[in-house]
């Protein structure tokens, strides 16, 4: 029976499968139907569920299944293990294949080489569309499962141009490979992070580009299918960290969610607990005018979404390379400007509720004169905090919101506070 | 020298340079280089600078520019236009073009028939690999630009697999078509909304697939380029959405951008207008002990984050489908306990902090149990909210933001001063 439901279902949906299940039905299931739990299962697996069931499988099992996948995705499956289990996944492929994944080890995680297949069709300059078919046919049981190119190579093996499966069947025989170039053609250095390979495929349209190493030679190459996967592990990696997340899986348990969720909680903690020190240089102002503890959570919460839509637009931006030095300051302009006509319409209908709501105009002056200031300094912090920090080398995603957030909780209480001081007492 | 300057890049990057200087820039390029911006930079032009850059060219360039487009890039350029212009980029189209063009038009915004192409390969199911290789050959100028696929139909037109062109290469010429179908195969209806095409290619790692009417008759096919440029629209969609923001380009000016952040903002006042209101019924408590005033901000401040935090998660998972009816309530679960532990964590910091800051015992029990009540609530509402916005056939990233702070907010401060009035006074 679970064969029956398996054997309808693609690789990716038995991986989605496997993970949504809690870890008792993932046993169960793997108990009954581990033989169904292909190399393809398995490279669709996340982390943490693939390193169980792979302790699970039995390990010739596992080295069976190995067999059948790409390189790329040979490495995306070793690199995560420890150093034993890698090594017998290793020691079971053929003595070609295991040299591809360990020299692709041998780059960077999160690099280019990491992502690239080694298996590829490459042909020198000088042949024409007969040299290559005539080659295609003659070599069948060695081309890759999928190949949309023929990448054309230097004699010091460096590519030069590629040319569309398309093309090279539509053209003559006698045609030179050199005359049916792509225009596309970009190569992707081994050592270039994976966002910016996958910024690439989706910038320029690629379906495949060659990878070469340091000296400009041909060392594999890239599927788009993979660099539309990074592009949205990079998404999901912006998404989370935005809120404070580093990472989260369905298979998560409440161990591991605790301790993904905890740190950001704690940096909040700190920041509200100085926000609140700002609050508590007034507590004589409070105590003789209640309403303004009423009133003073307003101007800090609508900072705090000013100054989050912003930083939101801003770490957008830099993901697209839309945000870059022709057009920052325009933005940064922007962004005060925006925050300043906003604050100036809030301002007018929050002043007025105070009016009407504690009967005291220069309250209403108080709230609207704070606000203005807060979505000010929102729409400046949301802009400069991330472009700072990823001119610093950080990511902008993974700690603006903190610094934004706590820039327009002190400056929204310090700001209506203070004036209410200074004006009302 | 804008020639030799603009020569080098490749339509993106031209497009992405018009998109990023201001109006007054972008006209005077426009002015000396005009003649550069060709039918490919148009279509990677956003919807608001593309309209101004088709009305300062003459309608004759741009009906030239237009015309060797493939057809989704026609109907992607000519479906945000106002109907006369789009009539006169299409009388410039041949006729079988139009007709194209017209019924990709004929189908719903944002669905699969807008995105497909109409340009396409089909072979009959009783053709061989000698067929399908000389009729590539005899028809050379009427292939697609880029194709990876040669769709296998039935009589009735119905697509019944597809081989890869390296497969057709790499095959005798006497084998049948049907023998050599790719694993992978997957129809989309043309009605299917963009954002589940997007998921399927990712999902299934397709390369192209095809698109069949109500009938399931062929009408088109779809490329991993397009469903890859869908996707990270769906990501700038989610990732705007929760932050507040209905769009938001390079190019924006001051007022359009006012107008985009305003909505949430206002939404945003309400919410906090709200949470007063619950501050205020305790006016009369927090007049006898002003630290209530300093401290009731980080109740609020941690709900709201512990919130956000779940909802992200939430929302992440619905957009890759790992959040269905087989582990919501084991998600919920987890959300509520992860609440739970990280609410008695920071209760006992937090108590502790108070106690030494004001020198009050119960003033750290009363913010401890505040704390414990609504970091359970936040993973309570972070996970329910967007799930049942999804079920009521709404966008779980547009709207959930608000309700859940606006929850986390009035759950944290009646808890607070709640207990507060009940305890302390
Ligand atoms: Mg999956
Ligand atoms: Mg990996
Ligand atoms: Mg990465
Ligand atoms: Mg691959
Ligand atoms: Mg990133
Ligand atoms: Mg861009
Ligand atoms: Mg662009
Ligand atoms: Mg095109
Ligand atoms: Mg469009
Ligand atoms: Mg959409
Ligand atoms: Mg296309
Ligand atoms: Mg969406
Ligand atoms: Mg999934």
């Amino acid at each position: 029976r679970m064969d029956a439901l398996f054997s309808g279902l693609h690789p990716a949906d038995i991986a989605d499968l496997l993970e949504q299940v809690d870890g008792g039905h993932r046993r169960e299931i793997l108990l009954l139907a581990g033989h169904l739990v292909d190399g393809d299962v398995l490279s669709e697996l996340n982390e943490d569920v693939r390193r169980q069931v792979i302790g699970f499988l039995p390990d010739a099992a596992v080295a069976e299944a190995v067999r059948d996948l790409e390189s790329d995705d040979v490495v995306d499956l070793v690199e995560d293990l420890e150093v034993p289990e890698q090594q017998a996944i290793l020691n079971a492929l053929d003595v070609a294949d295991r040299v591809a994944v360990e020299q692709a080890l041998a780059y960077p995680e999160t690099s280019a080489g990491r992502l690239m297949q080694r298996e590829l069709v490459a042909a020198p300059e000088h042949w024409n569309v007969g040299d290559a078919i005539d080659f295609l046919r003659s070599n069948k049981k060695k081309l890759p499962d999928q190949f949309y190119h023929i990448i054309v190579v230097d004699p010091a093996m460096r590519p030069v141009g590629y040319v569309t499966l398309g093309r090279l069947l539509a053209s003559k025989r006698a045609v030179p490979l050199t005359e049916i170039f792509e225009e596309s053609f970009r190569v992707i250095p081994a050592a270039q992070d994976e966002a910016e390979v996958a910024y690439a495929f989706n910038q320029y349209h690629l379906i495949s580009a060659p990878v070469v190493d340091a000296q400009e030679r041909l060392v594999g190459v890239i599927t788009i299918d993979d660099a539309m996967n990074v592009l949205d592990e990079e998404h999901e990696e912006d998404i989370l960290r935005l809120a404070g997340i580093s990472e989260s899986n369905p298979s998560d348990g409440i161990v591991a969610t605790t301790k993904r969720r905890f740190p950001w909680l704690f940096v909040n903690l700190i920041t509200a607990i100085l926000a609140s020190m700002v609050i508590s240089t007034f507590e004589a102002t409070i105590a003789q005018l209640v309403a303004l503890a009423v009133l003073m959570p307003i101007v800090a919460s609508m900072g705090g979404n000013a100054g989050t839509q912003s930083l939101t637009v801003a770490v957008r931006a830099l993901a697209t390379k839309d945000l870059t030095v022709s057009n920052i300051w325009r933005v940064v302009r922007r962004e005060v400007l925006v925050g300043l006509v906003n604050g100036v319409i809030f301002a007018v209908v929050m002043g007025a509720i105070a009016l009407i709501w504690f009967g005291s105009p220069m309250l209403g002056v108080v709230i609207g004169v704070a606000m203005v200031v807060n979505l000010v300094i929102a729409g400046l912090a949301g802009i400069v905090i991330p472009v700072a920090l990823e001119k610093a080398g950080a990511d902008p995603a993974l700690a603006s919101g903190a610094f934004v957030t706590t820039v327009t909780d002190v400056v929204g209480f310090f700001a209506f506070l203070g004036l209410a001081a200074v004006i009302l007492l």
